[in-house]
């Protein structure tokens, strides 16, 4: 198999698996319980918090674990709804669905929404206006074009989905000025099931999962220890391999996007002349189906994908690339995200099986 | 290390880990993803699905992953109180902080609680009146009782958190009438950080997490495979030990009990005469000090809590006590929970220990 669906998920690094066995054995304690054996699960979280908050430049008082992008995207909108003078969220047209689906519920209870155009390289455009807070994703997943979020946070509130863009390029959420930013475990080589929101200190939150005072009361659950410790070792191991993520895995994402554009005719990379994290590309080719061309591919093991793995079943243009004023009508769009484990043979192999698959379809 | 907490969390079971361990690792998919190695993840989670239906006696589309009994009570009581055509919630004085926190919380924007008192034996008193939506738990966490949700459910909307029920108590929910129940792994010998929401067929949800299209729309977020996987086989291997809870550990329990009033003079079984869990003794203990005793308990290895593990840490009498009406000020509270693992040499232990950490205490 050749795994190159790395903005869906990735492969769990070993380390994490292993780190988070004991905790799915012996060490099985409800860290809110009174006695000695409970404290080595909380030691466990404590440790995982400083890991995660290296890995975003965060104190570890700023990071509050939750299960996943989803639920601390859902978190943090929730609360600059509820607590600003304004019923009104900005956000751009190319956040992920569990900002925008849940922006857009939102709506039907009375919030007003204020959409921040990007224009075809992916960038925002007249983001500034009226000062309501901004939901502005660090890098975008279906394209990786990474967004100016700190230019844009100077006396603004904002909550950045950071998920794409951890462990892919640097980030420093304790000077971004951003108030919240979410991230998720399972983009990282880490556990599904675990994430983490970056709450700025100071900031009176307003939680969305209430009831024990897990999580310094921001988010209430029994912690999922060992997700928690995964996500821990998997956030050391990102902070470890993000310069090879830079140059390394770009260099390799570069070649590959060169071969692509070069054997398949009228290929379009999308956001190519943006700043873009290192591990995605977006292609755009004339001429055939994202569906037919994604089954050939799998058949052959390679695994891409149309788009956000959220949206895979609903069949539908991505809604990235038509905010972007992309033809997407008459293309096939193939996401191809790379992880510190690809290899020059598998983006060799790719750079061999779509170009071929292209051909048999438009030869249909 | 003598563990009888088991109402705050449960060991996992070898083969529920064992279960987890090829998502954690070569089975990495995103289920939503739209390649062939993606629909061994899905199949998975479907196959748990009919595992956890089954426990509680569902159709497996009635099943809907989330992140564990806070998120699905949360979500369950957001339900109710957004799709109804009253403001107002009715619920039990003695729910669980995930039931009870998030309905206080959403006073403070106008929703109306009719609280439902219980008695001394911890029965519920006076939930009929008004007909609004009513949540009332299956089977109390800190004292064991019953309730008898089926009796209050015909014509009525509600929700009952099942955590503490599925696994010592037949449920089955498709003819319970209640529109939603809340269940959670970790309670019964799987992974923490996983449960599911019921939701009655043809009930028209209203989602709580928002995002893509998981779970049939009902919980967005990309699904905890591992945990989801190991909560099917824990589902499975509860319904096989469902007896051995009912015959042979509610005898050590109530073995343990008369015990433990013998030989601790003036100590209290609370909710002894109504039909409770088989698996949970709630003791009252005039004289001493609930930390102390739990110290010295710990200091033996014996793992047992005053209460909730979610308020371990508030140091407050019980919620669930003070609503019963019990003296609660003077005494001890001391919670041992077992469970299929819990042995006769574990219950000889401590009721040895107990009597004795209690004598010292008094003379101290």
């Amino acid at each position: 198999m050749i795994y190159l669906d790395n903005n869906a998920t990735t492969r769990i690094d070993s380390r994490v698996r292993e780190a988070m066995l004991p905790f799915l054995g012996a060490e099985f304690a409800n860290p809110s319980s009174p006695y000695s054996f409970a404290r080595r699960a909380t030691l466990a979280i404590s440790r995982a918090r400083g890991q995660v908050a290296a890995l975003v430049g965060a104190s570890p008082e700023e990071i509050h674990f939750a299960s996943g992008g989803t639920e601390a995207n859902n978190a943090a909108l929730n609360h600059l709804l509820t607590t600003g003078e304004t019923n009104t969220l900005a956000l751009s047209a190319v956040e992920h669905a569990s900002v925008r689906s849940f922006a857009t519920h939102r709506e039907k209870t009375g919030a007003l929404l204020n959409w921040v155009n990007v224009n075809e390289h992916g960038a925002l455009e007249n983001a500034d206006g009226p000062s309501a807070p901004l939901a502005m994703m660090w890098a975008n997943n279906e394209t990786g074009v990474i967004f100016p979020v700190v230019d844009f946070a100077g006396g603004r509130r904002i909550h950045s989905d950071a998920v794409q863009a951890a462990g892919k390029t640097p980030l420093n959420l304790a000077t971004s000025g951003v108030e919240t930013a979410a991230i998720s475990a399972h983009k990282i080589h880490g556990p599904k099931g675990v994430g983490a929101l970056f709450v700025r200190k100071g900031t009176k939150f307003e939680p969305y999962l209430i009831g024990g005072d897990q999580e310094n009361g921001i988010r209430a659950g029994t912690e999922n220890v060992a997700g928690i410790v995964g996500f821990g070792i998997a956030a050391e191991l990102a902070v470890e391999n993000l310069e090879k993520m830079q140059s390394e895995i770009r260099g390799l994402r570069d070649e590959m996007e060169t071969r692509l554009l070069e054997n398949i005719s009228g290929s379009i990379i999308t956001g190519r002349e943006s700043p873009r994290i290192p591990n995605t590309s977006m292609l755009l080719i004339p001429g055939c189906e994202t569906e037919a061309l994604l089954a050939l591919l799998d058949m052959e093991g390679i695994c891409v994908s149309s788009g956000s793995a959220c949206a895979s079943g609903a069949h539908e243009p991505s809604h990235v690339l038509r905010a972007m004023g992309l033809p997407v009508a008459n293309h096939a769009t193939i996401r191809v995200s790379l992880s510190r484990f690809s290899t020059h043979d598998e983006i060799e192999a790719l750079a061999v099986a779509l170009p071929r698959a292209v051909r048999k379809l438009r030869n249909g």
